[in-house]
């Protein structure tokens, strides 16, 4: 049995819908299945005391353009959301329901479409219901699930999981316990799957334990 | 007489050096020049209240990983140098003395190589110095000009007109007005300049305009 590769992924960032929609060709091309993870990443920013993209204004707007030319070259289109920033909380809950991968990620979809496909985001209950319409399933008894004590405790569990794992941002693929972070960090992923990796292993022991000579004031 | 494309750059960043070593492609494959223009990363995370990679650990374990594979792929190599952060401004302010770039270049490149090319780093006037050795310039009169008040303000200008531009990070490439974040951005400049950018006008005018529906406690 193969090791799959984690997807840590927030509804609130348009590279983890990239790093989504283009899971199935990931999917193939490692030979392995793609195992989508919903994290809180204003969580993992409050852990490292970082700040996210949409909170720096001109890397707001760059991230945009950015990642309208990488959806371009996957023959794919980002539409901004009606809000931004959002509360994406009851959408995460609902995508870390145990319900099995042919319930749960056609849900996903529907959530991350909502999102970042010219849908009516997620920011409301009313909107989440909405954007589940097209899953077939029944949205009042999924959304009571979704919030259910037992529930909120899986996305903070999977949030500090992803933490735990060396993860600081969405999306972060993990296999092997090799984390790779960025859509755009597929390429890199697939070599080191090949045993192509091409970090020097004393290099990166020497980066891992070099220390400062100098520090930024107040930092 | 075609613009240049500019390139912001610290001696700080791996990604800054994969962008200068690599700087001559660029010139080549856009038909403009690259000018290269040196600016302290430091006050643009202090301007933005951000934190650099260096700052949140698990991100600087992967940035070295990172920048290694993308190194890698051009057949370069990063090897780390003596200490990480440490103080690059006597090598930026060297670095922007207005020499021409028959002369500044090649200082651009020791100075590089001695931070990322296995060289003995910049974190000493005695490190410089040795940096220095290979480009036949005469170390002292050089560091003497760089350390004068006009030089000093040089930098601090530099660094805000970057931020003016709207720069958040090192390295950015910025042609007639057009900001590239990354040394991985250049296939995006290059689209760019043959007119096919992928950036929907109407998409990015809504988001710009986009309102939070939630704004991430403490932020």
């Amino acid at each position: 049995m193969t090791e799959p590769i984690i997807l840590y992924f927030d509804l609130i960032s348009p590279y983890a819908y990239l790093a989504w929609k283009t899971a199935n060709r990931l999917a193939e091309r490692s030979g392995r299945r793609v195992h989508p993870v919903p994290v809180l990443f204003a969580a993992m920013l409050d852990h490292y005391g970082h700040k996210g993209p949409a909170e720096i204004p001109p890397k707001r707007l760059y991230t945009f353009r950015h990642v309208s030319r990488l959806a371009a070259a996957e023959g794919l289109r980002v539409q901004p959301p009606p809000s931004h920033p959002f509360n994406p909380l009851l959408g995460l809950r609902l995508a870390s329901l145990p319900l099995g991968p042919e319930r749960r990620e056609p849900l996903i979809h529907a959530l991350f479409d909502a999102v970042w496909g010219g849908g009516g985001g997620v920011e409301t209950p009313e909107a989440v219901r909405a954007a589940l319409r097209a899953t077939g399933e029944d949205a009042e008894a999924l959304t009571a699930r979704a919030v259910a004590p037992e529930n909120k405790a899986r996305l903070r569990e999977q949030t500090e999981a992803a933490i735990a794992f060396g993860a600081f941002g969405v999306p972060t693929y993990v296999v092997e316990k090799e984390v790779f972070w960025g859509y755009d960090s597929q390429e890199h992923l697939l070599g080191y799957l090949r045993g192509q990796d091409a970090v020097d292993r004393e290099d990166h022991a020497r980066w891992a334990h070099l220390r400062p000579s100098a520090v930024r004031p107040g930092s």
